[in-house]
């Protein structure tokens, strides 16, 4: 059996993010012995401050075709994923599938959709053009400023914050060992392979090191330079509304600006909260909020949904998602070997989790990177 | 002696924001034994929210010029409080007299600074008409957008979170009582004189009662109706920004706005927070913040002072003001013998602290009702 041949398989994952947790709770399912080490508390980075979207072309540039295709792969696992995950943890992500409407504000923010919307019918995606009063009748709280939208009916949504949850629960019930709040110092190497990982200065081995650690990948000792990856920390700021009955959106609602420095988004979850997001700002490990940040995003909910006015505020918020130098994860085998990197999934790693969990955990149990994720190997940076 | 007179007299005073605290630090220095009754923390509501700002005019209108008056009156009163509540508690109570900018963004703005600049030279103050670039002359860092000004060189600023813990020191070194966390259940009447409070239920004696429970004043039991104040919580949103010595503010800056709702003021602290404020709500005792009102707050600081736009927010929050039927305070004894009002200070309580203690504890030590307060009777409102 399957079953007994990988349960000699140990495998330490860096990082309990999403990613991480995803791949290990695949993996524990599998027989394979699964230690997760996080440095701070599990799921709460990038994985906790995300707004949950699953909208493979919003998040991505029409040129970037590898990528918006790993998207929509992910994209239609999710259903099976989420009821794997719910029957496994008995907890609910929040999963909806309302879909999403992509609205413009003035006369400029119309072209721009306009783009897009050529865009999105080249790749053959289900959407439709409406014009604003046709937005208006789906959701009546939509601004009478806008002149027009695309309604993306695949475009759905989870709870990523309950993603996290149902994850950690489901991970352990499967037999994994997650340790929170203890970094890994440093990969042990020997003749080019990964045979463990350093932490609290005693040596833990593994058969197979996963690196997924989201924007502190390149920060752990141990690795060759040409085998560290080249990830950034992008800050995002963000707020949640607390909706009432009168002023509850369903669906998703994205205002890409062509004027405004901030795209803003509004995300309705199922227990009334609504996350509004979120600038993209190059500053380092920063997580301060700033005046500018929500002045941004209150500015952008507002032109487009001017019901959110009284709404109080529930939380504001920034986190750092993981960027790598060309905006796609970086997955699959290293020159290093037993040394494997599921990370840098930037503004998709809810998105992305199902597909990479699936093609991470084969990589390991099989050997064999898929075609699926041979593009995106670390390798492509050094192939100029 | 005064002071071996007074021994005798026991004081209690319901409420321990700056106005409790004020008349009882000078009541307790002349002798009196005296105990203040705190629903909460003391100083932590109103007294907390507030901005500091000492700006007699800006907050009132001109036809109001008994409060007027009164606040001028505080005004001057002003360094020698400070100097001896310093010297008292030994503490710093952060008194700026850099003086305050009243700008002017757009054309009606600087309509309505026009009028606001003729009510003041009527009332003689000392007020400066100048134009943007005079005004960025001053304070480099307001928006090329402002086209005129006015600077008053008095209207100046104190930290009223540090006044608060200043207060609390020299009130407690002068020998008051100070109960947090216990509110007032009732006031005991008999034949018609305040005779004390109920606690907790056990009655306190006192020789007299001051009412100085702001926005609370008309919730304590036992008061006739014809004796309770007539007085609101009115809310306020307000944001702390963190400095940077690129983007210091010297001055205080008003900005009252001909079109938009909300009025701000951006106060630097010498601890590098810039307060900003306020929005001015009827929402009864809610203080949940609103996307609207950061909103207002941030759009209206921004177009004053565009640089404050990458600063990082401190810390947001709401207050609620005491407000009183006809915006000024009710100052004074009442139908009720031995029972004092001290309350209903709406946006001046911080302005009008040193001539309420001081007038209010003179009335208690002599039995005397000043001309100065005499206008801000409880009785005004049943005048009719």
């Amino acid at each position: 059996m399957n079953s007994n041949r990988n349960s000699a398989k140990k495998v330490i994952i860096i990082g309990g993010g999403v990613i991480g947790l995803g791949i290990g709770w695949q993996l524990a399912k599998m027989g394979c012995a699964v230690t997760i080490y996080e440095r701070n508390r599990a799921g709460r980075a990038a994985s906790w401050a995300a707004a949950g979207m699953l909208a493979p072309l919003s998040e991505v540039h029409f040129e970037e075709q590898e990528l918006l295709q790993l998207g929509s792969m992910s994209l239609r696992l999710y259903p099976e994923w989420v009821e794997e995950l719910e029957a496994d943890s008995r907890m609910s992500v929040g999963y909806k599938t309302e879909g999403t409407l992509i609205v413009g504000i003035d006369r400029d923010d119309a072209q721009l959709l306009q783009h897009l919307y050529e865009s999105q019918k080249l790749l053959d995606l289900r959407v439709e053009w409406m014009d604003g009063a046709a937005a208006r009748e789906i959701e009546p709280l939509l601004s009478p400023k806008i002149t027009a939208a695309i309604s993306s009916e695949d475009d759905h949504q989870v709870d990523n914050r309950l993603m996290v949850k149902a994850l950690i629960t489901a991970y352990q019930k499967a037999g994994g060992t997650l340790f929170e709040n203890i970094p890994v110092e440093k990969i042990e190497l020997r003749e080019g392979q990964a045979k463990g990982v350093w932490v609290k200065g005693a040596l833990h081995d593994a058969d197979v090191v996963v690196l997924a650690a989201g924007c502190w990948s390149n920060e752990i000792g141990g690795l060759p330079e040409n085998v560290t990856p080249p990830i950034r920390p992008v800050k995002g700021q963000m707020l949640a509304l607390k909706m009432e009955s009168s002023v509850a959106l369903q669906k998703v609602i994205r205002t890409p600006r062509a004027k405004y420095a901030t795209d803003v988004y509004l995300v309705p979850k199922n227990n009334g909260r609504l996350v509004i997001g979120a600038t993209s700002e190059e500053m380092g490990f920063d997580t301060q909020l700033t005046a500018g940040g929500l002045f941004e995003l209150l500015r952008g909910a507002w032109e487009a949904v001017p019901g959110i006015y009284d709404l109080p505020i529930l939380e504001t918020w920034a986190g750092l998602r993981p960027g790598s130098r060309d905006n796609a994860p970086i997955l699959g085998p290293t020159e290093v070997k037993n040394m494997i990197m599921a990370t840098g999934h930037y503004r998709n790693g809810i998105l992305l989790t199902p597909i990479t969990a699936r093609e991470i955990s084969s990589l390991i149990l099989t050997g064999k990177t898929s075609e699926t994720i041979a593009p995106f190997q670390l390798s492509r940076f050094s192939q100029v």
